[in-house]
């Protein structure tokens, strides 16, 4: 039975008793808010500071040594300074030596320097193991004990057995431990809580340009043009009207942009014969964001739902109903009862619902928790089979909508078409394509594609 | 330190800097996808192969060896090879002797063999530690790190060192191992991939069944019965009218199916005066089936709503009110406000916002996550007290709803009540027996029974 | 290869083909419910029990012996007998040396005891390695299988060795073990499955004492003044108008709670100069029950679109509707079309749909599994920020509802403002001084306090 502390065996054969010992050099905020949580946990804390004078802010129960005697007390020890002052490690390899250094430092800028901040240390300090984790942690969260978010704590380094102990510390902390492989990993764990949601920029700028088309599309046929053409001022339009026609129209085009690369990637795979050759990288980016894309699209449907709900209650609807009601009475005429109207409108409402309820679906099935508790089948029929499903509805939903207009002239202010006849283009290609490859001349093929087969197989040499 | 790799020991207690050697039997897509994550994750690789030309598919780091040296050369092999061609090991058992076998294989139907794929193994090689894991992964969310679902993996086998050894690999590839016990749960795991929400198929099924018996039955009562009667072409009913009145009629059903098994095994267990005789069969599996009818019947109520909060739309009813206007002005008739009837009508769709919203609760909390961070008394209390709650509130506005026309004989179309009617059926007799089994000459007895009281007491021997 | 199984290191190290043995002390329903799935996972279970006859209950494969025997067969013995009965163990104490004792009790009162259970099992048997576990499942939950709430163990004890085998056996079971530090934590853990939803009293005590202040001014307001007045009896308003009226009012003011303390937190780390004073309590309270009030607020909002979304079906506003469409006729005369009202209403309408939208998104951020996959800078990001949006959003809907009514005298019947007056005045506070803290001269200095500046800096001696 070894009691050495600093050797890296003791630590996981015996003073199953004693309370580990970890050195933290760096006495700044994010050193404090660890020793806090590590002492709370029941680990025993030195820091290694240049000033021996103790700072009141020091949690209670941890020592202040010099760094060489701190390094000696522990077998791990936390870097919790920034990388510009880590040369002054390099009299302190000696006592370093075999030592596991963890690495917690982030950058302000992504990729600020070419080499990884804890790539960089290891080789200042060749033999220590060097172990990147806990740079997504924040301080606050640690010492308020509000961890909401970033429970996760990325970890990588090229030692398996150092790389095991710091994930130990993570999970008694209370967190999650994700190995991220070898040390290599550090430039993008660096890079991560930098980024402010990576995967969603796509989707978001994307939207927000078809906001801005359909919106000044729509300015034009449905303000500008009666006020030209009638001298109606409609501006107040710009609220719900106009919203209420984007919103539909960029959650059917999105939703046919998440369907749209996996046909056109059928598409490649058909014609190269074989689906070992890499996708064109924007098809690879593309297919990566379709959660989001999807997501994006449910939020708009969202909104097209609430901005049609309220319709009844708007002031303008209001009083264009009663005014027409007032109209008829005057003209002693009454409107008589339309059955080709009411079964248009009541069949693209209900498509609508129905779509609407599919789409809802989709959406929670993509929660985290939900998605990682059904198996991979169950989660490509969801997706797949329940996405087209809902692609099919709201492009019916809309066409249905249509009705007889596609064929009216009102339709076409200044050769201009509505808003939601563009917005068919994109769904209707995706479904035709896809209805084309479920034929079995092409499916068959395809089907023989994906499982590893090829029209030409290659092998090297 | 020994570093011999074929010595089990020496995996977990040195070789800290190395990295660990997998062996894969077999260059299909499967192993070549688990191969590719490997190395990623810091493995070095070794495929065992028939042929020594090396495929350009095999990912790059990885060697190729016969399956005698690859075998050598590793302490944990992974079999990702067909049942069919497991006998081709049998000249390998030797040097077999002492490694963990993982099996992968999946079969393509539920309970193709008698005996499990991992067992056939185990039973071939007897001298092999036999690990089923990784089945349930697909070979293209390993390769394409889109692992959105089945992060899960399940893992069994004898030997608890080599399903550790198995388990710590699976965590390393970023994914989440789930010990599964002895081998006896391998022909479970093999069945789990090729099963489809098997939880949900009774919910399903049930609600399909109720779907078309009262969509047949409304549309008799509001399709048939009016042509039949008045000629009358209301066959646009069908899209929105007649799925509004499907809908609250299957989410009422199906909450008191959710409520009904609960106050039968009360029923049961006071009958019995026991709660460790079991339950009949179909009892037990109604029971563990709770959840997804519940999600069933918050799925209907959704539609509900929305079908409703859509009725001002329809150009159906616009109609009418606008008619009705007309009517009334046109025999110089005004409709006097009756207090009755804005009271009803405010009840009943003020009860109906309350039981949806206790609904969406029950929903929310259901889902995996936020059913994980809640304490045992936390989920009883919202799935049993809201619960009720909810469906006394939901019976309470279809009750509200009805209002006086119970005692209408309009109501009666060819001595056929309203759905809604038929609807209160079940939960009624649910909230009635509830009622009964709260006083406390049965709610005495029937804690104690479900403390482990027991009436006739019984000890074997 | 040392097979005794009292010998704690033999369960780590060797023994991997054979099923480990666990002792359970207690044949009660817990006891049973743990050995049942014990076995179910492959250990072999051993009763200590003071009567040798087997019950019919004792799973089946479990050995009943009695408690000196059972407990030498075992490394991990489970202590499932209520505290009461603990100085049992005294004559066993050496017997019991060495071993690690499982404490699973749970009292039936919040902190019915000075000192915890498993301290005082610790201090009964101080030869014994204690570990509190297990207390938060519910037996019937692990016999039946329906984990679905409490997946999490919460672990706590002094031995490290000791709570990792308790910990193994926890993730053998397809538990979630929790490492909550040493057995200091007991208490706590003794309490947690007693507490019903501990972080949600204040924010539902506080809603409900303004429900009811809000129910009896709206009362006064809108059914007593008209029946005092004008003898008009709309008692039927309290079912779903003055409903109507409590709910946005809640929800802005729960919403604008929210984000009140993180103002008076900036305000008060200016004044101080620095953030290492601790806050008042009752302001570290309350910002930890912030992403309660904010779900709370949610609940409102979204009862508050339900009944606003309702309103045309009602029969009161579609009598009034038709009675004004009737009115203008028979006094032949038509409300000219009012441009600002137009843009009213639809801004209005617009405003809060937005703000509904962003604060469903804030939701489902807020979810355990969502929250948990964004990073640090991600979640603040969407919680401040979207937050702030969200805030704003809902005032603008609230005042531009308001419109030109403030300035009425009807809106002040007996000197009473309406709700939504009231409503303004504590997010309009947040908004101000919020607006306030954004300037340069007062954020800056704020930035540099957050990074750990002070104003006068404090070291002890």
């Amino acid at each position: 039975m070894n009691s050495n502390p600093s050797n890296v065996m003791a630590l996981t054969s015996t003073t199953s008793n004693k309370k580990e010992t970890v050195c933290i050099f760096g006495t700044g905020d994010f050193g404090r808010a660890l020793a806090y949580k590590m002492i709370q946990s029941g680990y025993s804390v030195v820091f290694g500071s240049r000033q021996a004078q103790i700072s009141s802010l020091i949690p209670k129960g941890a020592e202040v040594l010099s760094h060489t005697e701190a390094a000696q007390k522990a077998a791990i020890i936390i870097i919790a300074i920034p990388r510009q002052h880590y040369n002054f490690l390099l009299p302190l390899a000696e006592v370093l030596h075999g030592k596991v250094l963890v690495d917690v430092s982030n950058n302000l800028k992504l990729n600020q320097y070419s080499q990884s901040n804890a790539e960089y240390l290891a080789q200042l300090i060749p033999g220590a193991k060097v172990v990147k984790a806990f740079n997504t942690v924040s301080a606050w969260a640690l010492q308020s004990g509000t961890l909401d978010a970033s429970r996760q704590v990325f970890v990588c380094g090229d030692d398996k057995k150092a790389k095991q102990m710091v994930m130990d510390i993570v999970r008694a902390l209370g967190l999650t431990p994700l190995d991220q492989g070898s040390l290599l990993a550090a430039q993008e764990i660096e890079n991560y809580p930098l980024q402010l949601f990576p995967m969603w920029k796509f989707p978001i700028f994307l939207s927000l340009g078809l906001i801005a088309f359909f919106f000044f599309y729509c300015l034009i046929r449905d303000v500008i043009y009666p006020y030209v053409n009638e001298k109606k001022d409609l501006s107040f339009f710009i609220a719900i009207s106009i919203a209420n026609r984007i919103c539909p129209v960029l959650a059917l085009i999105l939703l046919a942009l998440v369907y749209l690369p996996g046909v056109l990637a059928a598409v490649i795979q058909l014609y190269r014969g074989t689906k070992y050759s890499r996708f064109p990288d924007w098809l690879d980016k593309w297919m990566l964001c379709r959660k989001q894309l999807g997501l994006v699209a449910l939020a708009f449907a969202f909104l097209h739902v609430l901005y049609t709900l309220i319709i009844p209650i708007r002031y303008y609807v209001r009083w264009r109903t009663n005014s027409r009601v007032i109209s008829q009475i005057l003209n002693n005429r009454t409107d008589p009862f339309d059955n080709t109207s009411a079964w248009l409108s009541d069949s693209y409402l209900a498509l609508g619902i129905l779509g609407f309820f599919l789409f809802v679906l989709l959406g929670i099935t993509s929660l985290p928790s939900v998605s990682n508790s059904v198996n991979w089948q169950e989660f490509r029929f969801v997706q797949s089979k329940l996405g087209y499903l809902t692609l099919i509805l709201c492009t019916a939903h809309t066409l249905v909508y249509g009705g007889k207009r596609f064929l009216y002239a009102s339709s076409y202010r200044w050769y201009l078409p509505n808003a939601y006849m563009l917005s068919l283009i994109v769904p209707c290609t995706v479904l035709v394509v896809k209805f084309v490859l479920v034929f079995p001349c092409l499916d068959k093929p395809l089907t023989r594609i994906r499982q590893g087969w090829e029209r030409n197989p290659r092998y090297s040499e």
